[in-house]
């Protein structure tokens, strides 16, 4: 495995200072891209994340245009529950749909585990494939979703804002939904796994859904099978727990691990780094900032890194950027990083 | 104006202590209720609000089966927004839809608080028809939202999730987002001060899209605007200040205010109470858990009260009711609180 002993990123990840803070952003490799969309405009969305060459190229379009100090593989959460037999859709503007969603022990019971690495072969070449043709420029992360936001969206079939079916799945059928999370907690590593057998240098679990449970709910229901993952993943490779709109999830996932966090932008960043002054943070400005004026986003990116201080700190907005924002936009915010 | 002297919300609300707990939901009239449909399929949404006849009754469909210890007038809160000349339709499932939305400084300069009282006429006949209807039985909450709600629903055009336009529209044009800021702030006053006026006991300002806003862009950009508002309606009548999906906005109108502060149900509840530990607080089960079974419920409706104290307390849910609820899982919950 590769070392990258002058990447920023592994640095901060390895305890070190840096003189010059990392900075990557979530969902890097993405509609905001022209070259992206024209890639995206001759194949369909699972065809381009399971064709290794495509997912390579995907990667690499936004490292060449802003020299990020990572590049994260082109993929998607849902591909986990898509390995254990569910069916998948992306629809464009609306995004993933899954027709049959879970909703009875026959369905929990007709997926399964049994060959899920050869099923995720297409996962490791894609991940081969990309670190080979980085050759060392930067790291590649990895990742997968976190087994509560797969969850809610394999019972609930889409990404509807209530979440009414996945939320009276969990309540009505504690033991099968615990089987059904155990389960996803079992795919979540092994694609961890893959991703990191096959050269990623970091890997990042995305907590999407985390705002739809209550902390009580959270540490009751989902935080053991988050402990697993750490004790499985720390071992072998930093691993970044990113939690999305829920910072009291956020704040328990501090408390309870020493893995370095992601933070979204409802996260009060002066606070955070109060209450955890040595950890390794990554985030948090609000990716709608970049919709804004450039001496704005300029301004926003300096309030964030001096509300989190510049040691033990990865670069990143707060959530993914949003398909409205132009590239330029986000080359200021690199620059506004880089300058700090 | 009545006192309600053995009202518990009421008795919560002026500092006493309450033997037995108040309760109310929030979104109590609405569609789960089968009364409410059977009324909702003969009129569009926005005739119900503004036909004060029809406005009572739905108000008091949910006082008849529960007996709950306060009403909340059947209204919306881009009624300001309407009332300042912005067309907006109610769409069914797709929730409002404001067809025209506000981009320019001449889409704001058109709208007018002028006449904005009489463009109210039916919310205070509706205010005054339900409070005499209630006849003392229990008090009338009245309601406006914030006006960053107000602006991200005007400005996007509907609620869609990442509400880029409004987004952009808040940093490209930030003197315009400030004059229409102030404008909605004018208006959502004097709606609670006509509903004060014709005789509403409390009223609630809700921010709906808190979540939308990184703690630091409240604070800079709409928490003046709050400031505001408590600070002429509170010597009126008492103020809820209700925040959907952040606690870090949730806290901070905490710190800066001295008003009963509603919360939602991502917040931390033990947190919050030894934060806030004499506060009058409202909430905060997370509205999801009713539909599950009646134990569940009763187990999480007494803990939630356990977490935040019997004293200073107004049992809630921590966001409306779904409309997937069944009217006896309502019943279930306010049991659970009146045996507390």
């Amino acid at each position: 495995m590769k070392t990258f002993e002058r990447n920023g990123m592994m640095q901060v990840l390895r305890g070190e200072r840096v003189t010059k803070l990392p900075v990557w952003l979530m969902r890097q490799a993405g509609r905001y891209l022209p070259e992206y969309q024209a890639v995206r405009s001759e194949h369909d969305f699972f065809s381009m994340v399971r064709t290794p060459k495509v997912a390579t190229e995907i990667t690499l379009q936004p490292i060449r245009r802003f020299k990020l100090d990572a590049a994260i593989i082109f993929s998607d959460i849902l591909v986990v529950p898509q390995a254990l037999g569910i069916t998948v859709l992306m629809e464009e503007k609306k995004g993933p749909i899954i027709p049959i969603p879970i909703r009875s022990a026959a369905d929990v019971a007709a997926l399964s585990i049994d060959g899920f690495e050869s099923r995720m072969q297409y996962l490791s070449d894609s991940v081969g494939l990309t670190a080979r043709t980085l050759d060392g420029e930067c790291p590649l992360i990895g990742f997968a979703g976190s087994p509560w936001s797969l969850f809610a969206y394999a019972v609930e079939g889409s990404g509807k804002k209530s979440f009414a079916a996945a939320k009276a799945f969990l309540y009505n059928e504690p033991q099968l939904s615990q089987t059904f999370l155990a389960l996803l907690t079992e795919g979540a590593i092994r694609c961890l796994k893959v991703q990191i057998a096959a050269g990623a240098s970091v890997v990042q679990l995305f907590e999407s859904w985390g705002s739809l449970l209550s902390p009580t709910d959270y540490e009751r229901l989902v935080l053991p099978h988050i402990q697993k993952i750490v004790k499985e993943i720390e071992p072998l490779c930093p691993l970044i727990l990113f939690v999305r709109g829920n910072p009291a999830v956020t704040d328990m996932l501090a408390q309870v691990t020493n893995a370095p966090i992601g933070i979204d932008y409802t996260v009060d960043l002066p606070r955070m780094r109060a209450r955890f002054p040595t950890r390794i943070l990554q985030g948090a400005l609000d990716p709608t900032v970049l919709l804004g004026p450039a001496a704005e986003i300029k301004k926003q990116t300096h309030s964030m890194l001096e509300s989190l201080g510049k040691d033990n700190l990865i670069a990143n907005l707060g959530h993914g950027i949003l398909p409205e924002v132009k590239p330029e936009a986000v080359a200021t915010f690199v620059e506004a990083v880089r300058e700090f």
